[in-house]
């Protein structure tokens, strides 16, 4: 059984990740921190794990976490490089959920963050962490950056585009929109249930994070910059992303379709919806998969993508998962076999 | 006093049409007509009106409509055509919240919605009744095409761009979401709340019919055709419509926001937000305001508008009355002040 | 027009009080005070009253207050009673929208609120701002207790029976829910829309404040101490309070329905169903209604009554208004004539 | 493998079947039937089931169901009756979701559901199917009347109490809430999301068909008759059942606590929480749980027992692949031990 610690687990990545952990059959959860609820039974706190897990929060200690075999971060951003390098010199692996590796532009993720980065040089060394696009890196990985939510949702949507070069790359629009789990589970007025329920807003609009984070990857898959614009928006409902996409064709006659079939072909966790269908958020609730439809536009040459995953599966916890599985030679769906419930 | 008549006032944009009609200090609700509920005190149906609105749903009756002064058709399209040469002819005026006489081309016309049209002639004479935007015409009508409400939202978002002419016309894109009321009253299996909460997921995506009505509204504030992408989303709420539009500036300098602030200065139900404002659907349920908000996009020359308004209200009965009340010559807000209800 | 003061008007209590205030045709909202935002527009915080209300937030100051002709409190407990008597010295008028004044019983008060009581002497004074119970008493006083939300819907809903004689006292079950709004509008982890959404839970279990308060209103209807086991749940919902009361017939043959249609006729905001009905929170949803309906409970001599209000405005800041309107002599309605915006 | 087969999969309870089924060790989904919707396959209707189930809905069949080990019902009542008997004849084991077998006193059961039954003789041989009370006998059983969700969510909460003979049987009172799946797939107009969400109402107040099976369970439970009043609501949330259960003790000094813990020691699938805790319906959702709490009632003798279940789950499909477990020898949790998604 792997040994896994888990740093920060009272919010909704954490939880998700103990979910996942604890019905992993090659896993055993076996360390989980939180500095403010130290001592509390992690069975208080979420009591969907009642009788399911048997562990205590405790105060953070590396020497603790250095016997596990893999270390999961699902903290604020600048915790996890605090922490990393000690861990990869005592031979832990660590995946981070939060952003401190993603960015491999150093200055450009200082200018984001607000804060300067303790350990650039692990940046480097760090895997992005989508199997998708960086499976054979993720193996061999000590160190992985999971990616961000609307990353996830939105790359998976152009990888097929842009590595074969289809689209004109200045002009990408990412219309998405995250249910309210994508805040977090510390108290803000915004995310109030009497404040975010019955309303549709978007955020972010004067700069969010995750924009350098997908113009990175796009422009890695593309080899080139791209022209970006990225708006998020708020659904009132706890779990769920889609994303809209809009890409101009550079030739009319690209079979869409046919290549998005062809590039994800045999991904276990990318389900492309046969032509006409629209991908709904609910039928990823819970699970690892991002659902993927392609239609032309109204407008001449526009192609228009849509993408599902669920923020907290794919979109955090069950990537960490799925990356975990990669980097110990695990299947790579153990544990991540459940199907959405619905309704 | 004005005597009103509601011809199928059974579905949501007919409940909505009796609460603000109910409350006008200058109209009475005289005759509701509905085939299946006549006999049906109003109240009984709409539970919200007891107390409020004494009025029984009769049978069908152009003879009894003919005695009021302005007829509503809140009606499946297709039927308001049948009876409105006679309404004309007997000195009715008539305010058609239904598509029979939106779209200009009636072949068009006739190949979105399936069927032939009974009177095209009516067609040319209707003013399409979106006062921010042909209030002079309106004031004279005979008969109102009350606009979609995706039309309304995405129409108020760009016709300062498009007056002035300052973004590029072929490749505009209108990402929008609707609350589920959108889709009408009468009972289908996808929105159910079972199925429509805790979901988010495009429709219409092969083709939605407020698209040429879009385009229409664009070609005619741009001067010529448009290329127009059009994805409509359904969020899982009952009330408002958000509409996310993409657009390409001509010349990188525009200044959107004084643009904006100038174009609608004196728009009784047009609120342009201030700079870095988003502008919530919420703020608007229940009543006839829009809001707008403009944001430079990430990439080069784009620009982001956003534009939030009830879709029952300003996308349907309250942007009836307020045609109602030009049409009459009673003030353009009479019976539309209502604030909205927030939480 | 009438000068009136809010004081704490940032919760949800404070902008529905500003909501119908502004509206109100002979009151004038004069100052709003808030320690935390003293000089934010309060239209920039409650964007829904954009437009509408130009007022600023003020630091407390009981020198502007003592300008009003009366003040609301929609404060925390313990911070009405604090200003009151100056206020009540200096001529103004008091509703506390809080619990300050409502509890008879001071040691009683003291326990439940955990703290001193500062002015014992003004709860004698102060009239329960209940006018369907209280009306002589509220039109003469100077200070009114406004009624908890739960104890408005439940005594509502007992009213005809206890002042009938016609129910055992010693074993009432107020079965109670409330939306999310009565939690308040400051962040709290239970009440986030992740936490609150998709759930049901009872809360308060081991005794909620508003059990001494229902409790000491049964007693004064009943004319003698009731066993009363009141158990109030959340339900994910914005707005609304459901109350659904159990109690034992003293004499199988009553007639209920008879009894609470003559108890309450000729009420203005009292709306008895007509047997075999059942009240939607939703048809009150934003305004002062309460509506009821009685049923036959499946054991013998039970009877079920069903009660339900807007939380925030029949339960708070509607039944202050409508307590101002008997205080200055005004029409009992005014200002609350809106229409529950349904769906 | 055991070889399953489904009669009428298409509503909420079948798909959920369908869940459970095909992540069951070892169980083969191998007949779904559907008169509506023969040749459809099952995960086009059910898009979470893509990639794990490759059935096709066909024309019900007994030849076909004939073949399998056994037959689940998930039917519209009166339809199991039809075919059970050549079911049973033929071998076939058969578990009925519906309420075909439910009522031992077959002109009750005639009456409240309106239609003759037509194989009265198999009502008396059916096991009822809540393992909890019936264990034994489930075990031996050819068929299976599966509970109905308020039956289950309510005797588990009485069933220490009536076995011990500790409360009052005259007067017990269910104030019970469901989420809207409870109400199935099949579009109706008070199901639909605009008229469900932001609502809470009772219904059933006039007679609710759960009424004479739950009073008959209780009475089993009790020995003799019981006085039952029981108050079905509707709550705005997809899935999630809770009865708040209030009961006079026939002693005051009953330690409620004990005999709840007592009683359902070793139970797998009901969790007495803790003195002061307060079940939460999400804690429970897409499983098997039923979790439970005791509490003091504010009047004399009176207690109140809070329980939680997902009506889906324990409340119907789940509780069937239960019974199914016992009634082949398997582990009685076998497919049941996924944990509730939260948030």
């Amino acid at each position: 059984m792997i040994r896994a610690g888990i740093v920060g687990g009272t919010g909704y990545a954490g939880v998700e990740l103990l979910r996942l952990l604890s019905q992993h059959p090659e896993v055993e959860p076996a360390v989980i921190t939180s500095r403010g609820n130290a001592g509390t039974p992690v069975a208080e706190m979420f009591p969907n794990l009642r009788g399911v897990l048997d562990l205590v929060f405790t105060e953070p200690d590396t020497g603790r976490l250095a016997e596990c075999d893999v270390v999961f971060f699902a903290t604020p951003n600048g915790t996890a490089m605090q922490s990393t390098p000690e861990l990869l010199d005592r031979g832990v692996r660590v995946i981070d959920l939060g952003a401190d590796f993603r960015i491999r532009d150093v200055p450009l993720w200082q200018r984001w963050y607000g804060m300067e980065h303790t350990c650039p040089e692990l940046v480097a060394e760090a895997a992005y962490g989508m199997p998708e696009i960086n499976r054979a890196v993720i193996r061999e990985a000590r160190l992985v950056a999971n990616p961000g939510c609307y990353p996830t949702c939105a790359l998976l949507a152009v990888a097929p585009l842009l590595a074969a070069g289809a689209v004109e790359r200045d002009h990408i629009v990412v219309d998405a929109v995250s249910g309210v789990s994508g805040a977090g589970r510390t108290p803000k007025q915004h995310t109030l249930l009497c404040e975010a329920n019955e309303n549709f807003v978007a955020y972010g609009t004067a700069g969010h994070r995750h924009h350098p984070e997908i113009a990175q990857g796009m422009g890695e898959l593309a080899g080139a910059e791209v022209g970006l614009t990225f708006v998020p928006h708020l659904v009132p409902m706890t779990r769920g992303m889609h994303a809209s996409v809009y890409v101009r064709l550079a030739d009319e006659a690209q079979e869409a379709q046919a290549l998005f079939d062809e590039h994800f072909a045999g991904e276990p966790f990318v389900d492309v919806l046969p032509a006409g269908s629209n991908p709904q958020t609910r039928t990823v609730r819970g699970t690892n998969f991002c659902r993927l439809a392609v239609h032309p536009g109204g407008a001449p040459r526009t192609l228009v993508v849509l993408s599902v995953i669920d923020n907290l599966v794919k979109g955090a916890s069950g990537q960490a998962v799925q990356n975990m599985n990669l980097m110990f030679g695990l299947e790579e769906t153990a544990g991540l076999t459940g199907v959405a419930v619905l309704p």
